[in-house]
This record gives C-alpha cells, sequence and structure tokens, in this order.
C-alpha cells in the first residue's frame, strides 16, 4: 500500500516535473526560431561546420559595420527605395541579426545594441503619426504601407526573444507598453481591412502580431494572429486599392486562415511564385516558432503538411537558374536565392523530415539562417548528405480545395540544357493575377525561348514611380494580349474585371508525364469570353530527327459568334527568316486603343496563301523555328511593345501575333522548335534550319484532332487528341484518309 | 705547311657541310611550321604537356571522325553557310590536322588520308570551271571567292609538307602539276585584281602562294608571293565589289608591301582589330614558314619586327573578355579565342623572346598548335612560366608610317570592373572602314556601355543574305549618324565618299595615360566636313566623391557656316529618369530619309530651358547617367535602330540624340557615370542617382575651355584644356571669374 501510495507519489511529482519543464519551456528565451537547447549546441560546434561559420561570419560583418556606424532612427518620410524606407527596413534586419549573434556569440554588445536602437523605437513611436506618404490603403507609421510595419515587427521579434533575458523586467515593460503592444493593435485593431484578410499582406500581419504574442507570451495576441479579429467591420465588396476584394462573404481570417485559402493542397500559392516567395517568410518563421512554442497545435501538419509541402512546389515553379516562373505579378529574376526561401529551406529540412535533396540547394544558397533550422542544414551538409534535387514534369492544382485549375510544367532533356513548359490554367490568383487563362511560357535552362512578361514595376527603384507598380502593370502586364494566350476581339478575358475573373478558373484536362518522349499538359477556359470554349493542348515531343524535343502547341476554340482571335508568341531575338511576305510600314502605330494593344508597334503585317507559315529567330547564338497552320484569310503580324510608353516604363520586347479574322470555330496549331548554334569565334552555324518541313490538321471533328508533323526527310508522325474525354482507359477509334487508328487514353501519336 | 693546307681542307669540308646541311635542311619535309627537329621533340615529349596533348588529343577525335566518315569532295555550288562551301573549308582544315597529326603521331593512316582527299582534289580540279555563284570581283573554284580558294590553299600546303616524304616522287609530280601550281598560278595569274593588292584578301593570296611555294621548293612561285607580279593589268582607280580602290599609283604588291602598308609601325592594322585577326593567320604562318625555310629573309625582323608587335596590338585591342573592339566592319563576338589567334600567339611566342605574358592568355585559349610553336607554349606553361598580361592605356597610330592618326585606348579600374575608353581617329581604313571620325566606344569590363554598332552581316548565317554583307552595312553600319561621334547636317563624313575618306585621316593631339587619375585622350578632323573643324576630347577622371571613374566628353566645333550638329550617345537599356519634358509620339517615324538616319525611330524629342540635362539608364543590374550642357536651342533625341529595315536586319538599339540647330561654332560637353547596382534577389538598389550635380563651361576662348563639375555634395572640379598647344612642357595661364590659373601641358584639372 506504501509502496503503491510513494508511486503515485512519484507519479504525480514526475507530472509536476513535466507541467512545471513546459511552463519554464514555454516561457524561456530564446524559443522562437533559436532555441535554448539549439544555442548551446550551436555554441559547442562553432568551428566545425563551416557554412554556418560563413554565416555567422557574413552576418557579424553586416552588425558590426551597423554597430560602427552607429544607430539611425530617422523620422519616416519616404516611400521604398527613399533613405528612411531603407533605413528603416536595414534596423528591423540588423536587429534580428544581432539579437542571434548575441545568442550564438554570447557578446553583450549585440544585445546591447538591440536593446538601444529598440529604445529609440520606444520612444519615437507613441507620438508617431501615420506614415505622411497617402498612397497605401493600410498606412504604416514607420514605413508607408502596414505592410512594412508588420515586416519589421516579424523581425524585432525575433531580436526581442533573443535579448529579453537581457532587459530588465522593467525595460521589457517599457517596450511591450510602448511599443510592441501598441504597434500590434496598430497592425491588427486599427487595420481591420489589412489584418483580417485573406492575403499575403494578412499573413504579415497576422504574423507579426503571433510573432511578438509570442515572444512575449502574450494570448490574447496569439489567438488573434491564429484566428483573427471577430469583428472587422470590413463591409461587404469593399477593395483594395489594387483592385482586389476585401473579403468574401463568410471567409474566415487570421494565420490558419491564411493557409486554409491561399494554399492548394498541392502547396502551390494562388498569387503566384513570387508573392509565394514572398510570404514563405511569415508562414515559416511563425510555424517554426509555434512548433517550438506551442507544439500541440501541430501547425506543420495543418492541412496535410501544406506550408513545408509549399517549399517543394515553390523549388519546382523555377527555370535552371533557380528563378521563378514569373506568373501574376513577379519581378523577374527573383530566385530561390532570396532570403525568404533560405530561411523556408533550412525550416523545412529540420521540421520536414531531413530531405537530403534540399541540402543541395542550401550549397548553391551558401549560406543558411543562424538558427537551429540553419544549424542543422550546415551541419548535415558537412557530413556530407546532400543529394540533387530533380526538377520534375508536376502538375500543381490551384485553389483551396485544389479543383481551380492550376500550373502544369512539363520538363524533358534538351540538347545543351533542360527544356521547361509552364503552362497556366489556375484561378484569377488575387489582386496580383493576371487576365492569361491557357497561357504559357516556355524555358531552355534559364533562357526564356517565349516569355511571360512578368509584371510592370521595377521595385524599389525610386525614380521609377517610388519603386511601386507602375500603371502599365494594369494597362500592359495584366491584359490578355501581353500573354502567349488567345484574346479575342481585342478585348481581354473577363474583360479585365476583377471581380468576373476572381468567379472562375480554368479546368484541368490532361497533365501525362509518364512517357519522357510524349509529355502532354491540356486545359480548357469556357468563361473567359462567355459563348466561347478554348481548349488548349501542349505537348512536348521528343523525336530522333529533332535535335531538341519540340512544342506542339494546339488551341481549338468553338464560339457561338464570329470573332478575331490573336495569338501572340513573345520570342526574344531577331528574326532570321521569314516563309511569308509581308508589309514593313514607313512609320509605326500602335497595333490597338486598348486592352494592352495601345502598348504594342506593329511593325510588319503579312498573310500566306500557303498553308504553313515558318518563323525562324536567333538570340544568344541559338536558333528558333516557330511553324503554324495558317488559313488564307489569316494574318501574320510582328509587334514590338513599348507604344504608349512615355516613361519608357516598359521593356521594348518583340512578338509574332497569329490572327484570325471573322471566324467562329476554329483550331491554331503551331510547333516550336530550339535548335542549331552560332559561335561569333568561329563562324559557323551549326543546324540553322527547322526540322519540320509541314505541319497538317489532317483530322478534326467535336470531339478529335489530329495533328502530323513531317520532317525535312519526308518521315511524319501523327498526334492524335480527344477534347472530349480524358480518360486514360478510354478506347478510342477515328478513320483518317481511310485508315483506322485506335488508342488508349486521351492522345497518342503515331509514326508514320 | 701541311699543317696549313689541311686546315684548308678542313674549313672547306666544313663548309661544304653546312652548305650541304642548309640545302637539305631547305629540302627536307616537315619544314614549314612543323620541322624535323621539332617533331623528334614532340615526339620524345609526348603525354608530358597536358595542354599539347589535350591539343593532340582534340584534333585526333576531329580527324578520326571524319576519317570514319570518310571523304567527301563535292562538285561546288553553295554560298558560305552553305553544304558544299562548309564541307571545302572543313577538308582544308582537316588535311592540315590530319598532316600535323602523321607528323607527331607517326601513324600512316592520317597521311593516306590527306593522300586520298588531294587526289580527289587533283581529279576535280583540271576540269573545274569558276564557281556558279557569281557575286564575288574575283570568284574562286572551289568557293565562291577566290579569298577562300586562298585559304583552301595556306591550309592544304602545310598538309603537303606534312605528308611530303610519305608520297612517291610521281605522286608528287601529279600533285604538283595538276593541282597545285595552276591553283597558285589561279590565284594569282589570273586573278591580278585579287593578288596584287594591299588588302587582307590579297595577303592570303600572296601567303597561298608563298607557303605551296615553299612546300614545292618553288623559288618562282615564292617569288612572286614575296614581291608580287610585275604585269597585272590593274587599271588606275578600278574598284572591288565593296567600292575599295585596287591600286594606288605606284604601289607595290606581294607579301612585304602587305606588310610595309596596312601596319602602323606600332602594330595597328588598317582595317581595324576584326580584320587584323582574320589576317594575322596568313601573314604569320607564312612568316614562320619563311623563318624556317629562309632564315636569311629575316621575315619577324621586317619593319622593325611589326608583325609580331602586332599581335601584342591585337590583344590589347579587346575588351575584359577578350572580344575585340568592333571598329569598322567588324563582328561582335569574335576574340583572342579564334584559332587564328591561338596560332598567332604561339607564333609569338616562340619567335618573339618568349613573353611569358602571352602564356596566360594561351591558358585561357586552352589550346595550343601542333607545331613546334604550340609545343614550346605548352610546356612553358607546363613549368609554371606563365604571367598575367596586362592590359595598358595605349595609343596605336594608323598608317604606313604612323602618322595617319591612330585609336586611343584608356583604362582604369572600376568598382566592379575595369572601364575600358576606345577612340578611333585613324585614317578609313581600307574598303572596310566606316565615316567615323573622333568616334569612341566605352566598356565595363566585357559590357558595352555606348557601344561602336559594329558590321551589319551575320558571318556564315546563310539565311541572311548568304551570310554576307547585308544593304545596312552600307546604308546604317558605316555612316555617321550609326556611331558616337558629329554628323553634321544630317551627311556622313566626307559625304560618305570612300575616295574622298581614304584621302585623309584625323590627326593625333594628346594622349596621356601617365596620371591614372586623369588620363586624356584629343584628336582632331578637319576633313570630314571641309569648313568645319571638329576637335574631340575624352578624359576618364577618377574622383573619390564618384563610385567610379566617369567620362568626360568635350567636343569643339569651329565652322565658316551655320549647321546642325547631331551627337548620339548608343546606350543599352532602359531610360530610368529625365530632368526634362518631351514629347512622345503617337505614331514613329524615321529620323531621315537617307545617311544612316531613314534607319533610326524617333521615340521621343524634348528641349530643355535649363543648362544641363540628365538622363539615367538602367542595364543588367547596373545604373548609368548622362549629364549635358545644353543651350535652350538644343533638342534631345529619343532614338531607336529599326526603321526601313524590312528583313529585320538591324539590332533594336537605342540612342540619345543631342541636337544643335542652326550653330555655327560651339561645344559638346556630357559627363558619363556608371554607378550602382540593382539585385533582383534582394530587390535593393544602391547608388542608383548620378553623382554630378551640375556640368558647366565656365571658361572658353580660341584656345581653351574649362569645364567645371559639381558634385552632390557642393564640391566641384575645373577640367581645362588648351586646344592649340599639345607640348607637355608648355605653360598656360588663363583668368577664370577673375581668378587666375596656371598649368603646363595641355590639359589640368583643379579641385575647388
Amino acid at each position: 500500500m506504501m509502496h503503491k501510495f510513494s508511486s503515485y507519489i512519484k507519479a504525480f511529482f514526475c507530472l509536476f516535473c513535466i507541467l512545471l519543464y513546459q511552463y519554464n519551456s514555454a516561457q524561456e528565451h530564446p524559443s522562437l526560431i533559436l532555441t535554448k537547447k539549439g544555442v548551446a549546441e550551436i555554441r559547442a560546434n562553432l568551428g566545425k561546420f563551416p557554412l554556418f561559420d560563413e554565416s555567422v561570419s557574413n552576418a557579424k560583418a553586416q552588425v558590426d559595420a551597423e554597430i560602427l556606424n552607429g544607430i539611425e532612427v530617422p523620422i519616416p518620410k519616404d516611400y521604398s527605395g527613399g533613405y528612411t524606407h531603407e533605413r528603416h527596413k536595414k534596423n528591423f534586419m540588423m536587429m534580428q541579426k544581432a539579437g542571434l549573434l548575441y545568442q550564438i556569440l554570447n557578446q553583450d554588445k549585440y544585445a546591447e545594441y538591440v536593446k538601444n536602437m529598440l529604445f529609440q523605437y520606444e520612444k519615437m513611436y507613441p507620438t508617431l503619426p501615420l506614415h505622411p506618404q497617402t498612397r497605401s490603403y493600410a498606412r504604416g507609421k514607420f514605413f508607408w504601407q502596414a505592410l512594412n510595419d508588420a515586416n519589421w515587427l516579424v523581425y524585432t521579434s525575433q531580436a526581442y526573444d533573443c535579448i529579453y533575458d537581457y532587459l530588465s523586467p522593467v525595460e521589457r515593460k517599457r517596450l511591450e507598453t510602448n511599443l510592441f503592444c501598441p504597434l500590434a493593435d496598430f497592425i491588427s485593431l486599427e487595420n481591420p481591412k489589412f489584418f483580417n484578410r485573406i492575403h499575403n499582406h494578412s499573413t504579415w500581419a497576422n504574423v507579426a502580431v503571433g510573432m511578438i504574442g509570442l515572444a512575449m507570451n502574450n494570448n490574447k495576441l496569439i489567438d488573434r494572429a491564429l484566428y483573427g479579429m471577430k469583428n472587422d467591420g470590413i463591409k461587404p465588396g469593399e477593395k483594395d486599392n489594387d483592385g482586389g476584394l476585401l473579403k468574401k462573404p463568410g471567409q474566415k481570417a487570421g494565420f490558419f486562415a491564411n493557409i486554409e485559402e491561399p494554399f492548394s493542397p498541392d502547396g502551390y500559392f494562388t498569387e503566384g511564385p513570387y508573392y509565394q516567395r514572398y510570404a514563405m517568410y511569415p508562414y515559416i518563421v511563425f510555424a517554426e516558432a509555434l512548433q517550438n512554442k506551442k507544439p500541440k497545435l501541430k501547425v506543420f501538419d495543418y492541412k496535410n503538411g501544406v506550408l513545408l509541402k509549399s517549399l517543394n512546389t515553390l523549388l519546382n515553379l523555377t527555370d535552371s537558374d533557380g528563378k521563378f516562373f514569373p506568373l501574376n505579378d513577379g519581378q523577374k529574376g527573383m530566385s530561390y536565392y532570396s532570403r525568404e526561401l533560405v530561411f523556408s529551406l533550412d525550416a523545412a529540412y529540420l521540421f520536414g523530415g531531413k530531405d537530403s535533396g534540399l541540402l543541395s540547394i542550401a550549397q548553391k544558397q551558401g549560406e543558411v539562417t543562424l538558427d537551429d533550422a540553419g544549424f542543422a542544414v550546415a551541419k548535415a551538409i558537412h557530413e556530407g548528405l546532400a543529394t540533387p534535387l530533380e526538377k520534375i514534369s508536376v502538375e500543381y492544382s490551384d485553389g483551396p480545395k485544389g479543383d481551380q485549375g492550376g500550373v502544369g510544367i512539363l520538363r524533358s532533356k534538351g540538347s545543351k540544357e533542360d527544356l521547361t513548359l509552364v503552362m497556366k490554367y489556375t484561378a484569377q490568383g488575387s489582386s496580383h493575377g493576371h487576365y492569361d487563362k491557357l497561357s504559357f511560357s516556355f524555358y531552355e535552362g534559364g533562357n526564356e525561348v517565349l516569355q511571360d512578361y512578368g509584371l510592370s514595376r521595377f521595385v524599389n527603384i525610386q525614380q521609377k514611380g517610388g519603386g511601386n507598380y507602375l500603371k502599365e502593370n494594369k494597362t500592359w502586364a495584366k491584359q490578355s494580349i501581353a500573354h502567349n494566350t488567345i484574346t479575342q476581339n481585342e478585348t481581354s478575358h473577363f474583360s479585365g474585371d476583377y471581380e468576373t475573373g476572381d468567379q472562375f478558373h480554368s479546368e484541368k484536362y490532361v497533365f501525362d508525364a509518364s512517357n519522357p518522349k510524349l509529355q502532354v499538359v491540356s486545359a480548357k477556359e469556357t468563361n473567359a469570353y462567355p459563348g466561347t470554349e478554348l481548349q488548349r493542348v501542349l505537348a512536348l515531343i521528343k523525336e530522333g530527327s529533332f535535335e531538341n524535343p519540340f512544342l506542339l502547341d494546339i488551341i481549338k476554340i468553338k464560339s457561338k459568334t464570329n470573332n478575331q482571335y490573336d495569338l501572340p508568341y513573345y520570342y526574344f531575338g531577331q528574326i532570321v527568316s521569314t516563309n511569308f511576305k509581308y508589309m514593313s510600314p514607313q512609320t509605326l502605330s500602335p497595333l490597338g486603343t486598348k486592352n494592352g494593344y495601345q502598348h504594342l508597334w506593329k511593325e510588319g503585317e503579312g498573310s500566306q496563301v500557303d498553308d504553313n507559315i515558318k518563323i525562324s529567330w536567333f538570340n544568344k547564338d541559338r536558333f528558333y523555328s516557330m511553324t503554324s497552320v495558317i488559313s488564307n484569310n489569316d494574318k501574320l503580324i510582328f509587334a514590338r511593345i513599348g507604344a504608349n510608353d512615355p516613361d519608357f516604363n516598359l521593356r521594348n520586347d518583340p512578338a509574332i501575333i497569329i490572327r484570325k479574322q471573322d471566324t467562329k470555330d476554329t483550331y491554331f496549331v503551331s510547333a516550336i522548335e530550339i535548335h542549331g548554334n552560332y559561335d561569333p569565334v568561329t563562324e559557323i552555324g551549326t543546324n540553322t534550319y527547322s526540322t519540320i518541313k509541314k505541319l497538317d490538321i489532317i483530322y478534326q471533328d467535336e470531339n478529335y484532332a489530329s495533328v502530323r508533323i513531317e520532317n525535312k526527310d519526308g518521315e511524319s508522325s501523327n498526334f492524335i487528341f480527344a477534347f472530349n474525354d480524358a480518360d486514360k482507359y478510354s478506347q478510342h477509334q477515328i478513320k483518317i484518309n481511310e485508315k483506322d487508328y485506335k488508342w488508349t487514353g486521351p492522345f497518342t501519336i503515331i509514326n508514320n
């Protein structure tokens, strides 16, 4: 009995210890992205893992220079790119780094630096009015938009967590009362339109409030961050200054809702990779901190582990150089070398099952974060665990439930580098979406063969509209004609109307990359132009007589009315040859007056009596050819971006546009080849001609089409596609030129 | 007495031996670029010097593949780029390589390959008519121009030399009688306009005849090669199909004359670096063969050793990537990686005093020639003798005697890479010359900041005019407005007339690179526009407040009449900001109707009430700013190349043109800065604004001008220049704003 009692006592005592430990552990600092345990391990291993040591040393060099420079906390005044903006941005970055260095190097000067800077902010904040620049729907205090204030708080929370124990309770009280709590309330309670929304801005806002909540152990703020505010006063139909709807009826808010809504189950973020990159940091940093402080929430398991999955998705949404596909509003050049991706990748490694493929990207990144995750990555790389990350052909669904279309990526080995085709058939993509249903872009390695224009903005270059979105982003970059897709009657999809576009999405039809010699993606769009059904089929076809896999592009159009259809291909480089006559105007006029057409110069217009056109061009020592099936009535237009561009905001890139006039049902069929080489040193050109002799639509009806590709040697193959039955087990049979063709599944290719 | 007699006998015997040795040595094979002694040394050292072994192995792989492929000697038919052209070109390259491999590897299959191919040519030649393509002034037999036939013979002579002893006397007789001698006569006797001229074509012709002469020990041919033909029947004033004069009165011909005329004493080749590169091979290969077979000619000492000197000159006429400055007709991208430069550099090393700096370029080239010279280079590199080749600021004179102007190159260390300014004030440059007196181009590393357009031709790309010169070479590329220099009254220098231009040259005025912080080049041009005197001063000025040395550009114009002066700057990239208003046309029209103006679209036109304009642009993550002193009446024109270009032969590059109207005497004064950086991954722009606040002409009279450059901090410096006294010891004194300035030499800079 005594024994039993003592067992109870023992058990009770153990339970008490565990609870106490948990309480303490919940209260101890640092505990967001660095943990006490992690710090101990890091300190014990300094000098052992080069990538970590280099990253420490880089951060140290930066922060030491800033300490030498002295603290500057100017009165806010400028837009992004301007002095006060860049200074405050640098401040929060430096505070975060200094906090981490304080923990890692155990040197008080770093804590002192953070403390002194924080108290300068603490002194300034209580009397600080709204930022004087008025362009934002949610103005900040340190910055022109509250978004940047949220950035500030996300980073500063980490610094505060790191120096928490260095500060006296009185000091903490002052900072929390005069700076952190008011700022968290400003970001949330005073800016409900900013905070209580599904948007990357709101994610930052949620996380800012959540991170400082965790750092201060303030459950009220943590709850607000996770689940949003109950009463936000947002009126139905209210919009932001980009024209984005603030809130759908019944929409939840807060961090979890912001995971739920924009991510598809495949980890695709509806705004596109550029903004997914931007959003990754707050998602992951908060998830990491929650995992450390509130492990019971199992945040990394939320929605089937979508947060960590999304990192892999994002890595796969890049070209061979790691640059993101500039879908929707995306600035070209942004890549997985960004700090957000360094941070997210390290976290994904530590918290996501230690995928060794991630380590090879971390090696390329050449730096790690100064926390438990970065340490784990550096250690694993040093131990030789890195393996290559294979990029794959893959389809990512869009929409919270994965049922709103998607993005299809086809990859194929080329003669020089990997070819990558990216087809977009997503939902609208929130306020950063473009009107480009069924559009695509095409890459050879890191080079764009057929480009997506991206956004019209020079981020942070103040001379260009303060570094913000330029008006040409609306008048050009978002318009359908700016993309490699169909524009009907010179009007953008959904008439360029956001509310309309936001209600719809394209429909996935086929994605099949199982045969590396014949990879196919296809989708349908029936809402962009009411009364017109569009279906596009893009196939990467690898055949022996071609140097590279070629791209076959078939668009089937069915309409209730007669229309004009324009299909541009935005190539790069210089025309080498054409097989048709065209007029060259003596003066250049814009191609149209609105919907993006006003920005295109018409450099030439031709037509072709024959049924094929062929255009070859030359760029960076490589040749490209496009062969298209053309009817008599079609126009071929050479265009160049740059008309009605008084501020030289647009790039003067060229396009060839195939125009079908006064047409109801029709097909656009083109094949695009990458071939040959020119060496300016040997002055030898090889394989400078197209391999395709003839492209024919040899069969078409309501359900099927067959395209014959004949090569220079007279060999041909027939690609046959079923437009109305994507079942991979369905059996099909058609008769073409008295010959029976039978196959299984939605498509086949038959060599003759 | 006996003793004395035996001494005579001995001496006589020795002399006999020497003569016999010399005779044999003159007769032995190989003896052109490979020697018997060299072959023995090479064979003994195979496997020891990696660069040589790799080069052997590369050549072996190529020739083995060709042997496997089988010999093809098709009936000539195509222009360059076409099958028969490329095949015959490949044949002579392969024969030469196979010949060398036969000697080096001592394997009969290589000799057999050469022999079999030669006999296919021997069989074809006697009945071969002129090439069916008629475009050339001197049609060939294997190729459309005799020039390429000469190429063939230069290479094939080497192959013949290598397998000479492998062939029976009967076989040699057949080849010499039916193929080599008739071909040598065809190139010379039957094509005097091609052979007996001062031109890179003629150098090839001379060398072809000379090389086969040396290989066959045919002194008649050797003499013809060295000294030309006595009677050529060329009429005074006759021209080639590029408009170049065939022969000046009293002009000598042959190889020595072709060294004498086009090379200046500094080793600058009057046609420009692109053609100098092309010509280097025949010059050096023949000189090397002459040195081996006729050492008494001391060919490498000819004209103070100009041949080997010219190789150094050529190496210095490149940007940081080794690409030649595209002066005159030059195709961009051509570089010291070309096979002609590999060959010439190796020869220059062996025969020119073993300059260890050349070895570092050979290392970059990554290959050596398979001969005595290449072997010496590979051996020396293996022995660690390579040292870096420092590129220098230097002036190269033009003209046979060095008194026809020149090229000035200023180099300066920049914040990222070396800056290079190239100013051209040469003679016309033969038929490949452009009408661009006092023009310049500006580089940062291998990137063009302000470009020279180069030629309008896609060499060997058959789709583009057969790979030959395009008509736009005359209508655009040669015209003055296509260059960064003054065009008066929309008419090119010398009215674009070759005969006129060919009579004149600019005058050197100052070249002083002795102070790395203030390097100056200046020249005068008084003949391009009769009645108008042009003087340009270009200075690279390094000052502490600037990130990079900036370029100060002063043009002084004095004219007897009122004129319109246009000064374009051909930049790259996108306009970021301007400080003046301009109109943006709704439709684009050409800037003019002729002399190149018809090829420029006018994208904007503005004027400025203030006395400075500032334009900033952005290219490849770098910023550039131009500040110019402007008067009220000046127009600023944004232009873009591409008008009246129905075949898309031109690149659509932009320019800003400063236009002064109805003006007699005037100054153009501009400062160009390279600054800042934009990182698309961090999205941070640094130093994105110009450092110059104000540019002023604070003094001007007939003899002096002073330009004040004021920076953003209000600090200023005065650059003062004396236009009429270039003596470096002359003392000058002027009074500016009541203050006396004294200095020595043609220029100074004074900080205020």
